[in-house]
């Protein structure tokens, strides 16, 4: 007999050889059915695999990671099959899953393919998926292996046998498909009920240019139809709402290879956008006691060695700057952190001064290989909202407070309501890993829990996830296609004040150290705005879109009174323009439509002689012919719905 | 007989030998007895040198520049004299006029001089002055110099004159004293009724650090005592008003080591001022039609290639930045405009959509060597308030008009009114020194001419001082101590639009050029912080001033109250706070003086029975017991009077 602990603690004996699947079974019906795949004290098993000793089991379906990642790799056998069978002669090299879906890199010989080729391989693949053809794990001997991949000229295999132990080596059998395999499948090919080739690219062999280039086949598949149907209208919704191609068509940002790659150049309307956001945060943070310090875009190296930065930074970064006649060396910066804490050192303090909160929109540098590179997501030069809080270790409870209030206020203000924290903390097991003593780390991971509990977060705490220096707070961020982005980390920080000596005198006239907390609710400017660009589909909250009306005299004639109500619209600070082109109203609309304007002011000769609007709203609402104060009315109103002061 | 042409055209005709005092006396005796130091077709001479041919003659007094270098250089003289006479065995080495005053570089060998020594020295050479020894100059053959001076064993004279060519040398003797001198000296020394020692300095021979060190002394001399009292109330006034003094005080900048020199870090009170003032900025550019862009602080040493800014600055200033594994470089920004060359060229413009206006606060580096790094005035990173405005070569005029009323609403709106323009056009004679068409430079310098006219500035042209690119206007501000600030330049440049290629299309549906002007009305955020400090006194505009009222309890009971009044201030948006240390008013009076905070309102139970304010000024003035109302109305009155709405 063999004990096994499920997730929740329990502890179930059953005779040894009891599969997952037994388990499942054991504990209800409905579980059997959607379990796909297992975890057997931590290693990846069948769920028919038998269990021959004492350990921790968890079962998969298809909600969790594991069951999904099951899913797709044996879906690339089955695709893997299908290939072999249309085009005789390839070589299969590897197919993973990945995070959505899976690919196999395949050298296709004579033969290539193309997006066109997709349908039939499809069609192949969910034939044999309705075969319900079971996935059977058996262990080979090197020598067989080798023997097997060697008779089909399968150089790739035979170099990956060779890297692997005897003894160690598995094939996967399902149908008339053999493949060499570590094992992680569901129970049978039938669970596949839906299938799509997404692309093909080129991929070199084991990542390696010097390599042979093998073909990537991208794929993904579903338990169910409607799944598949939805993911591919949301990678239509993706790629519609790409910052980069609504950022471009909204005039937002460019990028200039003469300026150099990764380097955004914001154009009038996305610099205007950034000044309102950042205008908005300079407002709130006023309120909760920051002060705003400007600090240089370099320093000298120096400062970056004190700092440590120039340890994690230096050698894969911008390369230092040197002057031409003096011994100086330069960085760009890669973090403003080392300039705050020379601005804290430019006079003491005493504990009745802190805490100190200084906030900078400070622009730093890192360098990312060019492939790396994407829109503003990924770049070279980017905009922290980055601000500083310096106080004593008693106060670190209510600034940590203080500071979720304020990452919760942005979130707020921008149409994001789908978050979670994770709060990173010590690994309890290797306490020689961090700097600053236990008792204020146990204060510090203490603070952080009690504010997120105070404050209502849902959060998860992921023991030794806290960085060597400190434990920290980061909101995870869901957006309008369910994807999830990192957002406004809050980190504690004992090692900076070390590092820079900073102190203030406290009540017993002694110098003390005080804590730092580095936070930044949007993170950068450029990936905050890539993320709302790409949750709101172009279509910003309405206090912050760039152009909040368009008038559209029906005619020439009515342009005189649009200009009128425009001055009015522009006392009231409505971001407003007049479109007197000569164009149909029509054409206009839907150009309006493509810019994304909140609402379309129609006036002719009625609303004239009546001193009215008629206004359709983005998307196509029609509301009516109103007065201008009631439009201005509902303009505020919706501004005031979601700008709420802080 | 020869010919003599005055500077407004007259020509008369003299006896050859007259001499520059005849002809002064011939003008008329005021002159005469004014006249301290003359040119002569363009070279240096005395007043009593005959002249032998036709020529221009200029004649200088006190207020000229060239006659106060005479008059110091002739200074410089008799304070050598006085030390000669002192401290004997001294050797002479050169003794120039400098912008205000004079030194000597003098070898003191077995002698050495302190501050202390000023006094005795300045009666000799006040007492020689008084003599009224005429200076009289002399030509001496190479050899009889050299003998002079080998004599007196000074190898500096004798360095000196041996570089000379024979019967170009020429000594100047005055009472018992005798000098190698060019010439330029006032008629005799009793012009000299006041003299003062400021300083001594090591120098080193011909300023080379390998060569003997020497005692600078630096002096000055008027022709009046009271010129020399204000002279020196003047300097005590602008070492109080030293912007580097001032910053420190009112906690506005400081710089750290660590940082680097050179590299300003604006600490939170500087920090909001230059947002008072960026915002002040942006909002009468906002309704002159500018539109904000953002670029980065780098780009491709390639772009500054392009735009020969690398030419220029490249090889004297910060190094280009490598990267780690790719062959890229890339350079600090030393200027902005190739940046917003690239955001013209992100899209093709019609000639219905220029001027185009592109603004930004742009953080810009170069390198200045340590030693000329001065407080916010010489820097290596500097924030420009630049803007660059693409328009069609037609709409110049207009642009460069309005450019100039922005420039005049800034100067107003901080309390300059003390300026002049210059202009600076073409030198004529060398027309292949500019690029673009004669056509167009015609236009443009007369465009600039107009604008100056029409917006009646007092305005003088300058031939040959504009850039090869383009003619140019810049603002020259007297500060409140009289010194001269050049602020707000405003460039045309006929050659960025070439080398960035940049493009409109005409009403013809051609592609022509556009025009570029640059323009910075501050100048620098820097520079023009220092100005306001230096020009203020740090008694900023009230509209701008960090804290413009503290509210002073008389005990602990009148907080409530003081706290009360804050808050209604702060709802008119008046920058206050509360002093309420355990300190007498009397102290907390002294310190809002030195923090120079324009309003002092004291509150005791007077004022909080009736509701009012009793209401100090900086510097004293007793404004009496006002209610809240008065107190809001007056500062408002005060900032519309300064600060006017563009």
């Amino acid at each position: 007999m063999i004990e096994i602990t499920l997730p929740d603690g329990t502890v179930k004996t059953y005779e040894k050889g009891v599969t997952p699947m037994d388990v499942a079974r054991d504990i209800s019906e409905g579980l059997a059915r959607n379990v796909i795949s297992a975890k057997f004290d931590d290693v990846t098993v069948e769920t028919v695999t038998p269990l021959k000793k004492d350990g921790k089991l968890v079962l998969f379906t298809w909600n969790d990671d594991e069951g999904k990642k099951a899913f797709w790799h044996s879906s690339s056998h089955v695709v893997a099959q299908a290939i072999e069978e249309l085009y005789p002669g390839v070589k299969l090299t590897i197919g993973p899953a990945i995070e959505n879906g899976f690919y196999y890199d395949i050298d296709f010989g004579e033969h290539s393919i193309s997006e066109k080729d997709f349908p039939r391989i499809e069609q192949r693949a969910l034939e044999i998926a309705r075969g319900k053809h079971p996935y059977q794990m058996r262990e080979v001997s090197k020598k067989d292996a080798l023997e097997y991949y060697k008779k089909q000229g399968n150089e790739y295999k035979v170099e990956l046998i060779s890297a692997l132990e005897d003894g160690t080596i598995t094939f996967c059998d399902h149908d008339t498909f053999t493949d060499l395999c570590r094992g992680g499948h569901i129970p049978n090919t039938g669970f596949i009920k839906a299938l799509k080739l997404l692309s093909v690219a080129g991929a070199y062999w084991r990542g390696d240019e010097k390599n042979p280039q093998l073909t990537r086949v991208y794929g993904i598949s579903f338990p169910k139809q409607k799944d598949l149907t939805e993911y591919l209208a949301l990678l239509e919704e993706a790629k519609k709402r790409d910052h980069r191609k609504l950022g471009k068509e909204l005039e937002l940002f460019t990028f200039s290879q003469k300026v150099g790659q990764g380097l955004p150049l914001w154009l009038p309307k996305g610099a205007a956008l950034r000044e309102r956001l950042e205008q908005f945060l300079k407002k709130a943070q006023k309120k909760a006691g920051y002060e705003m310090v400007i600090s240089p875009h370099i320093g000298q190296k120096e400062l970056y060695v004190t700092s440590g930065h120039y340890a994690k930074y230096g050698e894969d970064s911008f390369q230092p700057i040197r002057t031409p006649k003096e011994d100086e060396e330069f960085l760009l910066k890669p973090m403003n952190c080392p300039h705050h804490c020379e601005i804290y050192n430019a006079r003491p303090f005493s504990y009745r001064e802190l805490p100190k909160r200084y906030a900078e929109f400070g622009t730093v540098y890192r360098y990312e290989q060019s492939g790396e590179l994407h829109g503003l997501t990924r770049v070279r030069g980017f905009t922290q909202d980055d601000a500083h809080i310096f106080c004593t270790q008693d106060q670190l409870d209510q600034e940590f407070k203080n500071v979720i209030d304020l990452s919760l206020y942005v979130l707020g203000s921008l149409g994001f309501e789908n978050f979670t924290a994770q709060v990173s903390v010590r690994d309890p097991e290797k306490p020689e890993k961090y700097i600053g003593s236990v008792d204020n780390w146990e204060k510090a991971e203490q603070a952080i829990i009690n504010a997120a509990e105070e404050k209502g977060l849902k959060y998860v705490v992921v023991p030794g996830e806290a960085a060597f220096y400190g434990p920290k707070l980061d909101f995870m961020v869901k957006d309008a296609l369910g994807r999830n982005w990192q957002l406004g980390t809050i980190q504690v920080d004992y090692n900076l004040p070390e590092r820079f000596d900073l102190t203030y005198k406290g009540s017993d006239n002694e110098l003390h150290r005080p804590v730092m907390i580095h936070r930044a609710p949007f993170g950068s400017m450029e990936r905050f705005v890539a993320l709302l660009l790409e949750h709101s589909g172009g279509n910003f909250p309405l206090w912050l879109t760039p152009q909040q009306a368009i008038l559209l005299p029906v005619s020439e004639k009515h342009e005189k009174y649009a200009e009128k109500v425009l001055k009015s619209l522009e006392n009231h600070e409505i971001r407003a323009l007049v479109d007197n082109r000569n164009e149909t109203v029509g054409k206009k609309i839907r150009e309006a439509e493509m810019n994304k304007i909140p609402f379309m002011l129609i006036v002719g000769e009625n609303e004239e002689a009546k001193g009215t609007l008629s206004v359709r709203r983005h998307g196509g609402e029609d509301l009516g012919e109103i007065s201008l104060e009631a439009f201005t009315d509902l303009v505020q109103k919706e501004i005031n719905s979601t700008l709420k002061s802080f």
